[in-house]
């Protein structure tokens, strides 16, 4: 870490600013120039709240030279974490998944239909919302409970895990049988519930944030390890920018950059990226010539009739030709 | 709402639809020109769900005409909503409050000190933060109930009344005697939270998300008036963009923007916008001259040593000359 | 287009306005509401500036329902724009070229060296930089003609047509034996100089302003088309998002969004986009995966000691074990 | 300038670097700490091209600690810069000015009436677009060198200097009597310009581009005054987020910002910002209130007849209510 000092900073202030920060462990590089005066802190600065330090009348400016992050930090684990599930299904380290299902469960027919042809399709864990995250309070809210029992049903019928998405802590008790728990990118910072996820005995499905940067992502991340729970799967779902003719826009380069930064398996969604089905396909391809450990993708046995989402939803003959193209590309990419 | 249809549609595909609108208590006004068709939904579209329509086959794009929110809307309630606090102070429709304290609680002193501080200087509400959203698992998390406690002991001694932030909908039972229940912006669209906030009989303080669009805020707080609770006051607080060099950008067109389509107060933070306390005095001047309701500005007692926020806190001194200005601004405004 | 009028505009003016759009030859489309009234305009709405009429007391908003480009829109000329250079290179329509070379000419050496180890690896067109547009005074601004004479002989050298970048319309005589002009991110809408390039025999790159939209970037390129240049070629080369980790976010959606909409051939950028240099290969997978009809990689024999942008230029060797891997992609995308 | 170096750089590679920096004229601060080495350059960093010791294999990031800014900066010229024109007005240095006038040129009549409407409003520099940046080639593109001569006819019948953009260094034939240039948001990189008007002996009103950060906006100013004009405006403009409800959003934070960083004076365009007329009054108190030296606002004699943003433009007579109102809080502000 690096602080920059005013210029009027008087040695008295400079020794206990020092003094300060040696107290906590860390020891300091003085380096005195014509117009600038900079501390260099040296040790374990990740825990170092550096708003403490800019807040300070003789700072100018602090910046980080290390990560904040530790247990997400590929420094500290160079080996790819891979998430098993309880049918064996692996995620990450060269493991590949398609998670797939409709946006939110709509009845027993349509769920266990779905489920089944995208299994056929080659789906190996079954996606579906219970809870649903919608911007007006006149949208369908989703099933809720019931939608998580009609899951279960879809989950024994076709023996895939499935994953679904929590919405506050108290929903937890529904979520005894479901294999992957979903945090929506509204909740990435949503702390108290990432603190609940810690301590839970499941694997973690954490999308970004629309407007969440890489390093808030990881942080949130590290939330959920700090608490001890190891299996966190990063999800990108398209950020927020001033192009409105897409929904939100892929950040493609997530893939690349948050493999080389963590050891976590990154996911992407092409669906609610685009908010288009048109763009299932090429986006799906996209993520998968990138390197990404998995996709979710949103599958509908009647898109025209789904109560959310529609838009971006494939219909089961689409998937499995967009599927069919994803494994023969990904078994490609070994030799490319 | 205008619904245009692909090139390609049917008759009997276009008069489905025009029944299944029709259905739906609509009428429609059908035009057709040489490359395009477009329909026309009469009457209250607000509760219609766009994504349905859209995800037919036979459609290219939904426009909305009309705003999706109803009990926030103006139009509907050209009259300025008033918020009436316990002790009397006033917010909205004329009436002008500034809410003043600490980022977060962190001693009884502090925040004792600070509440006698700030209403010395014309705050009439005190501000405090217990319950702390914070990035990183490994900064301080606030003193949650306790933190609650000590605010209501600076009530007791100064008599102001509190606003205080809450994270999830358990910690609901600590704010029975806090006046003003803030939702910050990583939980503006935590819709479970807005829920039960919906039927709890306090105002809120509801902020707008770093990326969330007017439209958006204006849904949030429709969610909570959608459960009955009338009393919503609005806060921008900087939204995220490109430029760095501040923390978030002040967005000083939401003030008379959404002073034209809502009734709500509208309330404005400069101590989070920017990140820096130089900028908290211009900031809140530019916002009072905007027309802005409200402000809520950080101020300690001991900004270098404050637990969290530090860099963007005034202290009693400065935050004594930058209200002065305001309330003179203020007073002027009425003449100009 | 439909235009939504103010509750209180009176039937003199709605006439009136409906006289002056008849007397621009289109037909009116009139559809009373409850609350609102519209008008659809039924005709050629693409040279209407639209806000002339939003303009009006008595307009509160107007829609566009058709794209305002025409020459550049796939609706009126469905086939593939094919873009032939000199040497018989195709671009577009199928065809699919790498565009590689040094981000600046430096030297003789240096770009002749470069320019036969990329024609080795399979790229089909010279890249290189003469004229620089640099943020700061003081960086390197390019060799300028000189840079222009360097290219001309590594083209004679080895064969391989140049593509270099224009700054000003002045500098068009430079480019007489250059085979592509391209206008870079911060000249998208310098509208002077496209219009120099549409009365230009020459294919065009043109490059996606760092905050321009689809729309947007598809003027620019209807500003060169409207003054009879057929032969241009779209580039995405990253956006500017609130994520500063990466140089720019690189939006793979544009290119399947882009290829729906217009007949041109689109090119990615993923040296420019990511800023880094261990990027440029999982990108330019995912951009040939999407269906990209080029790439534009920066090669650089040295790029430790470039004068410009070396942190994201490859070495031949990168280079050429990514071009082989783009290869062998995109054979395979055709049985995909 | 702190260079962090990667784990493996070894010794030698490390004494190449300093050896090589220590060429360039500054010196080393070197430093080792478990897991990071950092080099601190000393001396005028400002000229450095960052981008060339980032290129290098051993080093991970480089971050500035000094601006690369100087002619600009605040620091080396603490004393505002006041702009003097022709006939006494002064801008900058607490010397405050409004220019007003239409978007375009578009008669001698509508030019001439609106100058003598703003200038009876107190405005003191005339306003008027010649040469006009269009999105579309198909909208009216102004009526280039006829436009600068009425423009100077209203000069002449009035007094007023008059301010119009310039588009290209070979219109600079046409702004001999013109009195302030102005380089539009989407030329503010268009570095070619920049230097040209470096050499011109006028002041520059240089807009900040759609989507560039203060820095960059400093740089650009950097460009001219190192060609050594030294009457440069900032004009903050409106910056493009992710909200769509207006046009632009304002950035009012860049006000007091700009004002710490740079001696020049900063302009406010409240018209072109949100894009309609009634945000133009409040947006130009708030501005005034922030600290700003001069404003630019639309004014158009009949703006539903106006051949470019007519929706953004105000009447003469909302102009009159305005200019009134701004300088009575301008007034006002110096007790304040």
């Amino acid at each position: 870490m690096i602080v920059k000092l005013k210029p009027g900073a008087s040695e008295r202030q400079i020794n206990q600013l020092i003094h300060w920060i040696e107290n906590q462990g860390m020891s300091v590089n003085f380096s005195k120039g014509e117009n600038t005066t900079i501390l260099g802190l040296i040790g374990d600065t990740a825990k170092v709240d550096d708003s403490l330090i800019r807040a300070l009348d003789i700072v100018e400016t602090v910046m980080r030279i290390q990560e904040p992050y530790k247990k997400v930090n590929r420094k500290f684990h160079p080996e790819d974490t891979i998430i098993t599930l309880e049918n064996g299904v692996q995620i990450g380290g060269g493991h590949f998944a398609i998670m797939a299902g409709p946006c939110s469960v709509e009845s027993e027919e349509q769920v266990i239909e779905t489920a089944k042809a995208v299994k056929a399709s080659g789906a190996t864990v079954l996606r579906g919302g219970a809870f649903k995250p919608r911007t007006s309070p006149y949208s369908f809210q989703g099933m809720g409970a019931e939608g998580i029992s009609l899951l279960l049903k879809a989950k024994e019928v076709t023996g895939l895990p499935i994953v679904s998405e929590i919405m506050e802590p108290q929903q937890l008790k529904y979520f005894e049988h479901v294999d992957i728990i979903q945090v929506g990118a509204r909740n990435m910072q949503n702390f108290e519930l990432l603190k609940v996820l810690g301590v839970v005995d499941k694997p973690i499905l954490l999308k970004r944030g629309l407007s969440a940067t890489y390093e808030e992502l990881l942080m949130s991340a590290e939330y959920i390890m700090a608490g001890g729970n190891k299996d966190v799967m990063l999800c990108e779902r398209g950020i927020r920018t001033f192009e409105t003719a897409t929904r939100n826009t892929l950040d493609i380069t997530a893939v690349p950059f948050l493999k080389e930064r963590t050891h976590l398996p990154i996911i992407v969604d092409p669906s609610h990226s685009a908010g288009m089905y048109q763009m299932v396909r090429p986006l799906s391809l996209a993520a998968t010539a990138a390197g990404v450990d998995g996709l979710i993708i949103e599958v509908h046995n009647d898109p025209a009739n789904a109560l959310c989402d529609g838009p971006q939803s494939l219909k089961p003959k689409s998937f499995d030709s967009t599927a069919k193209a994803i494994f023969k590309l990904r078994e490609i990419m070994k030799d490319i």
